[in-house]
């Protein structure tokens, strides 16, 4: 039997999801707790390698365990009694054994928070990027749309990914006002390359500030030229929001 | 000259914002920013001393310095660059010498958040208290409004206290409901008594779970027994908003 767990974590503590030689990854810690409860070396895989210091509230995890004897909908809260405060299990259910996290979704979600304030706000700083400056938010709105469709997003993507091809799709990408100085970028794709959704954040945070307009993006994704799009976000603005089958 | 900064800090990592010998306090820090700014042993005077783990988004805080040379809309981003990313400084300006922040409040409002949900979230767990019991969010709206008054407040002030009365006068207290999990308990007041917030949302916590009803708070507050009222509530919740003067 293999199960699929729900998996929300703080990131701020973790060298990323993916466990490391010589730093503390969260799958580290999530494979202790399965390994305790089912006493025996348990590795799991995920849908989403998460960066450092990169969050998540719905990471989706599997695996295999025909020995599991704590009923799945006790599964969550029995885990969460095993593992650290900043990181959680929310859902358990059981999947097809062909099911494969990574290769089987459909729809990924990010959210990138930005805080636009004069000042800093501790009680945020763990969970956005603190922009100070003056942001044209409708402007935003607009550049935002402009990701949308199937692009060759290689203007998009970090130098040092292994990916095959660059073409991804984006069903979704909003800019919303959460409140006065919170700035939400939510995004919805098929898949995503390696720090795309922090460069994309950072190309319509340029837009915002008036250094490019959003009639730019189109140029911008057609040159396939990582160094005409904005610099790469910093990681504690971004949430793994959801993804699903 | 005298100046009144705002102050705002994540409490967890600290010893409360008093000074303490054995232990690292939010007074420290802002004292040591201020100490390298005028390159001289600064003492600062605070509205309130917050406790351990408690944050704070509207501290204020008085020092005399005759010697400033930063300019005053300047001040807070450079104390900014000397802190730790846990405390920030968001305004300052002149007061009278004879100003107390401690003695000159005339509001003081407090705000202590409940994640209300089966499975805790690690992206709230520094900000708020887990619980996962369903709650009648009516009756706790109900309970709130029992505070509102001049009371004494015996009932709800931790053993150990050394307020010469305990009578006090909230003017404000409204349970809301932020998101499908988030319950903020918002309070207003001339003054609260050690641990009386907490104790406050314990109690109308004990409502929310049905083990009293609204209509028992008045004689709780009447009975001046500690033993009366709910459990004192975890410092992470509790956030210092804001002092009016």
């Amino acid at each position: 039997m293999q199960i699929l767990l729900t998996v929300s974590y703080d990131g701020t503590n973790y060298a990323g999801w993916q466990r490391q030689e010589n730093a503390v990854a969260v799958q580290q810690k999530v494979e202790e707790a399965l390994s305790t409860l089912l006493n025996r070396q348990i590795t799991v895989t995920a849908a989403s390698r998460t960066d450092a210091g990169v969050h998540a509230l719905g990471q989706r995890i599997c695996f295999l365990a025909p020995d599991l004897r704590v009923p799945l909908d006790k599964l969550p809260m029995v885990l969460v009694g095993l593992l650290p405060s900043d990181i959680s299990i929310t859902a358990a259910e059981e999947v097809p054994e062909d099911f494969t996290p990574r290769f089987s979704p459909i729809h990924k979600t990010y959210e990138y928070n930005f805080y636009n304030n004069p000042y800093p706000n501790p009680l945020l700083a763990r969970y956005s990027a603190f922009v100070p400056h003056k942001l044209n938010i409708s402007e935003m709105q607009e550049a935002a749309k402009m990701f949308i469709g199937r692009h060759d997003f290689a203007a998009f993507c970090a130098t040092g990914s292994s990916a095959k091809t660059t073409v991804r799709e984006i069903f979704y990408c909003e800019i919303s006002r959460q409140s006065d100085s919170i700035i939400t970028l939510t995004i919805t794709g098929n898949a995503f390359l390696y720090n795309m959704v922090r460069i994309i954040a950072g190309t319509i945070l340029y837009v915002g500030m008036g250094k490019i307009k959003p009639g730019d993006i189109p140029g911008i994704i057609a040159s396939r030229n990582r160094t005409r799009s904005g610099k790469t976000m910093p990681p504690q603005g971004l949430v793994l929001l959801e993804i699903k089958y």
